[in-house]
C-alpha cells in the first residue's frame, strides 16, 4: 500500500546539478562562486564556542535579519531569512497559492518551480519568454487571465543571463493581481554601471518578494542561507506562521553576518567574475560558440553547427574531460550549454578542451 | 489587499518557548541538554575548511544518513537526515496528508502538531489521552474511524514524559490504516533497563515512521539536525521529492557526524540526566509536588493547593527570579509545570526557590 499523496506520487523531484566528490573536477554546472568566501567567515568559525550550541537558535535570526534590513536601506520586519533561497521559494508557495490554484512562471525558467508547484498541488500556467528571453508586453494580463496568485522571475534571468530592468518589473507588479517574486539569486554578478536596484521598490508595492542568497555573491552554497525582502504583510505570515521555528542553525546566523561584515571581499570577487564573464564569452566567440549577453555568473551557448558534437553529447564529452556543465533537456535550450564562470584557469581549459574537440584549424587562424 | 491564503490567515504560529540572550538565566523551558556536546564538535569544528563552503553541500548528507543507518541497523534508504526534528513533521504531513483530509494526535501533545495541520489545511482530530497520558485502547478504530491519514505520537510522550511500550505501537501500526509518526525527540533519555527500541519494526512495517533528533541527546540543538527512520517506500518520496534539495548544510553534515563518533559522551550525559531527573523528582515531591514518572529529560508537576501560586503566576513569579519553566494554559495542562531537568545546581536552585516561595514551615520538618 502507498501512503503517499496522489500529487506526490505522480510527480518527479527536482533534478539538482551534479555534486562530484573529486575534487579535481572543473565545476561550472552548479553556478558556484568560484572564489573562496571572505577570511572573516574562517574568524568567525573559528570564534564559535560548541558549548553554545546545546541550546536552541535565535528563532528568527534577528541579528541578521537587521544587518540585511540595513544592508538595503530597510525595515527588519521586511525581511525573512531561509535556509537558503529555495526556502523562501516554499515558503512563498506555502503561503501564497492554495492548492488547485494557478502558479505562473516564465518559460524556460528554474526547473524547481515547477516541483514546488506540484508538491503545492498548484496549477501551473507557464509562459514562454520572447527569444530576447524577457517576458512578452501582456505578461500580467496573460498572468491575470490565468487567475495565477503568484509569478516567479528570475533575474538576472536563468539560464540566459538576460537582465529585466527595473520600471518593467514595477510595472509587472502593478497590474498584476497576484505576487511577483522576483528571484535574484545571480544579482550580485550584474554590472555596477546597469543601476540595477528593486529593492526601494519593497518599500511601496504590496505585492513584490525578492529573493537573495549568500550562495553565489558570498561564496557560501554550502551554508544554505538566503532571504527575502518585501512588505510586512507578506513577510509576517511566512515568518510567523508557515516557516519551521527554528529554520537557521546558530553557525549559519553568525557566518552570515560574517560575512555581511566584509562588504569588499565580497564584491572584489564580484568584480573578478565579471572580467572572467568577459574573457569567457570573447572566447567562446571566437570558437563560434555564440553567447548570450549575460548579467550573471554564466553563460548561456548556443553549440554551433560545426561542432561535431551536439550539445548534450558535448556535455557528455566536457564530462569525460573533467569539465562539468549544464545541458537541460528542453525544445529551446537542447541545443545549449549553461556554462558557469569558473576563475581564469578553468575557464582557460574549457576554452581548450572546446578548441580540441572542434579540431585544430581554428586554433591557428 | 492580502495575498495570503484563507487558511493561513486564520491560523496563529506556533509559539515556541522563550529564548533570552541572558546567560544567566537558568533555562529549564525548552528542554535542551543541560550538558556541553561532545569535545569532537570542536575539533570538527576547527578542521573544517571555509572555503569548501563556496560548493553546495551533498544533497542527501549521504555520509551522516549512512552512519545513521549503521547506528540503528538499518539501511541508508530507511534514513532521511532533516534540518531540525520539525523539518521531518512538516514533510510527513507535506507527503502523506492531502489538504482537506484527517491528520490526528493525542492531547495534549506538541503544540507543533496543530500549526502544520493548519499550514497543510487539514482537518484535526484531536484524541485525549487518559488519566495516565497513554491513548485509550479503541485509539486504532477512532482514527479509521475519523478517516485519519497520519499520527503523530510523542514517545516518551510530552509534556508528562510517560513511556509507551513497543507493543502497543506495533499494535497501533497494525490496526491503523495511515501514517504511523512516533516522535522520538526525548528518547534518549529513556531508562535503558526498559529495553525500548522500536527501530527494529521499521524493517516490518510499511507504515511507520520514527522521528529522532540531536537537538537533546547530543546537546545540539543549535545546529537543527533530525533524521527520520522509516520503511523506503515513506523515505523515498521526502527525499527525492517534497525535501528542500540542499537541506542540510555542510557544517551540520560534518557535526552530526561528529557526534555520532562519541557516544560514550552522550550517554554519559543521557545518564547524568537520568541522576537529575530522579533527584528533581525526590526534591519536589518533598515539597508536596506530585510528578508524573517520566522518560523524558523534564518533569510534568502539578502545582498543589499549599502553593500560594496557581501554576500560571507560578511560573512567572520563577521567571522573576531568573527561572524560566513551562506553562500550558490548557484544560488538562493549565495546573502544571513542565519544568526541564538541568545541572544539579539549576535543579536545586529551583527547589529552594520553590521552597521560599511555599514558605519557611516546609523547610524545617
Amino acid at each position: 500500500m502507498s501512503y503517499e499523496r496522489d500529487n506526490i506520487r505522480r510527480m518527479a523531484g527536482y533534478q539538482w546539478g551534479e555534486q562530484p566528490d573529486d575534487p579535481d573536477t572543473i565545476k561550472l554546472n552548479t553556478n558556484e562562486n568560484p572564489y573562496p568566501p571572505s577570511p572573516l567567515i574562517g574568524q568567525a568559525l573559528a570564534s564559535l564556542d560548541p558549548a553554545a550550541l546545546r541550546v536552541y537558535p535565535q528563532p528568527t535570526a534577528e541579528p541578521l535579519r537587521r544587518r540585511v534590513a540595513d544592508l538595503h536601506d530597510l525595515e527588519a520586519h521586511n525581511i525573512i531569512i531561509t535556509n537558503g533561497g529555495d526556502e523562501g521559494l516554499r515558503l512563498a508557495m506555502t503561503t501564497f497559492v492554495d492548492p488547485g490554484q494557478t502558479f505562473a512562471m516564465a518559460e524556460p525558467s528554474y526547473s524547481l518551480y515547477p516541483v514546488l508547484a506540484q508538491i503545492q498541488d498548484a496549477r501551473l500556467t507557464k509562459i514562454p519568454l520572447q527569444p530576447d528571453w524577457l517576458p512578452p508586453v501582456d505578461f500580467a494580463e496573460t498572468l491575470n487571465a490565468a487567475g495565477a496568485r503568484m509569478v516567479c522571475l528570475v533575474n538576472p534571468h536563468a539560464p540566459s543571463g538576460t537582465l529585466m530592468d527595473v520600471e518593467r518589473i514595477e510595472h509587472l507588479a502593478h497590474e498584476f493581481n497576484g505576487v511577483v517574486l522576483v528571484d535574484e539569486a545571480y544579482v550580485d554578478f550584474v554590472d555596477p554601471h546597469r543601476g540595477y536596484n528593486l529593492m526601494p521598490l519593497v518599500r511601496d508595492l504590496d505585492n513584490l518578494l525578492i529573493l537573495r542568497t549568500f550562495s553565489k555573491g558570498y561564496s557560501l552554497a554550502g551554508l544554505r542561507l538566503g532571504y527575502l525582502a518585501g512588505a510586512n504583510p507578506l513577510i509576517e505570515p511566512m515568518l510567523w506562521k508557515t516557516r519551521d521555528s527554528y529554520n537557521i542553525n546558530a553557525i549559519s546566523q553568525a557566518l552570515g553576518l560574517a560575512a555581511l561584515e566584509d562588504p569588499s571581499w565580497a564584491s572584489s570577487s564580484w568584480a573578478r567574475v565579471r572580467e572572467g564573464r568577459a574573457r569567457l564569452s570573447s572566447g567562446l566567440n571566437q570558437l563560434g560558440f555564440p553567447v548570450t549577453p549575460s548579467e550573471a555568473n554564466f553563460l548561456l551557448t548556443k553549440v554551433p553547427n560545426h561542432c561535431p558534437l551536439p550539445a548534450n553529447r558535448l556535455q557528455q564529452h566536457l564530462k569525460a574531460q573533467g569539465i562539468l556543465v549544464r545541458h537541460f533537456d528542453s525544445p529551446v535550450l537542447s541545443d545549449k550549454l549553461r556554462i558557469t564562470v569558473g576563475t581564469d584557469e578553468q575557464n582557460q581549459r574549457l576554452i581548450d578542451v572546446l578548441r580540441e574537440t572542434l579540431g585544430a584549424e581554428k586554433d591557428t587562424q
